[in-house]
């Protein structure tokens, strides 16, 4: 196929997904060229629209189209309460719940030193400004479970509460639904340690 | 995210790929746009291009820029062995082997009656036009392993005997640097019978 720039260029752009290698690439690529066209150009036009449309809310950092996001200015909001997340994805996970009605921070990211990811590439001194801004009472940590998770959580806790802010993590415990013989032994010392 | 349409739009243009649900759409919209930003708008260009560029060869119906792909008017090419592939990813499995110098005719699909997939859309008419040009001496099918590529072989095998041409399969077998130990029963089983 050594006549065929555009299908090599359409495999390498493939690639560029997060988990996409060359074989992906080219049973994607294949994909589209035989059987959705329509759908390959419907893809180019959102990657293009997205690209240059979406941006970082100024007051949550979360990705939206306008200055300010529909969230972060909804008078409906308890701004008195601030959610920390990590990405867009966790902050809609929460927003199913409908269990919570403050604003968020997205760190868009965690600490993550292995890979040269800093406070400041999670906006962490933009997260103490806005959480000692004198409205927000108390910050809840909803970073994920994970090392990093935790990591990027111990870190902002410390340092909000040598601010003298109240701060709170979501409770870690057996999932809804669980039955005790399955769940692994680390999250029931946990449940143990946080029962009420 | 109700003020992101952006955003909605290319989650739904990533799912237009094979293999891609919701969740893993998010994520790839996610790492676009908070770490590739020049990678999505690569491939928004590669997609445009690819859709607008790309057609098939007139010959072999393989994917091309051409009217008439470079294998196909490559004077070098032995003429009287026409190879039948699925695709052009296994055309080009059995070019990297440079153990084949004929023409080939890619199906660009298998007979899949479960799917709806027949005759017409794989073009076996226009095979068995191409095959019984006078200059075709050998139809080496190269379809996949697979219960339908074994039929689609099948039926082209049928269709060309009765018009009299040399129709050959590629051999089952063990694949090199295998340990028997370790090979499925069906496997050593054909390499029985087709032991040279
Ligand atoms: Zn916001
Ligand atoms: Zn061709």
């Amino acid at each position: 196929m050594s006549d065929n720039n555009s299908l090599n260029a359409l495999i390498e752009g493939l690639r560029r997904l997060p988990g996409v290698g060359v074989k992906s690439a080219s049973r994607m690529a294949f994909h589209l060229l035989q059987h959705d066209r329509a759908g390959a150009q419907l893809l180019a036009q959102a990657l293009q629209q997205a690209t240059t449309q979406i941006r970082h809310c100024t007051r949550c950092h979360t990705f939206t189209e306008k200055e300010v996001c529909d969230t972060c200015t909804d008078p409906r909001r308890d701004a008195a309460k601030l959610c920390v997340v990590e990405t867009p994805a966790d902050q809609a996970a929460l927003e199913r719940t409908a269990a919570y009605q403050g604003l968020y921070f997205v760190l868009m990211g965690k600490l993550s030193p292995l890979d040269g990811i800093g406070p400041k590439d999670i906006g962490l001194s933009k997260l103490f400004e806005r959480a000692t801004d004198g409205v927000v009472q108390e910050v809840i940590l909803a970073t994920n479970f994970t090392a990093e998770g935790e990591a990027t959580a111990h870190v902002i806790a410390e340092a909000l509460k040598a601010r003298g802010l109240k701060v709170t993590r979501l409770a870690r415990g057996v999932p809804a639904g669980s039955e005790l013989e399955y769940v692994d032994l680390g999250t029931i010392a946990h449940a143990l340690v946080d029962r009420r």
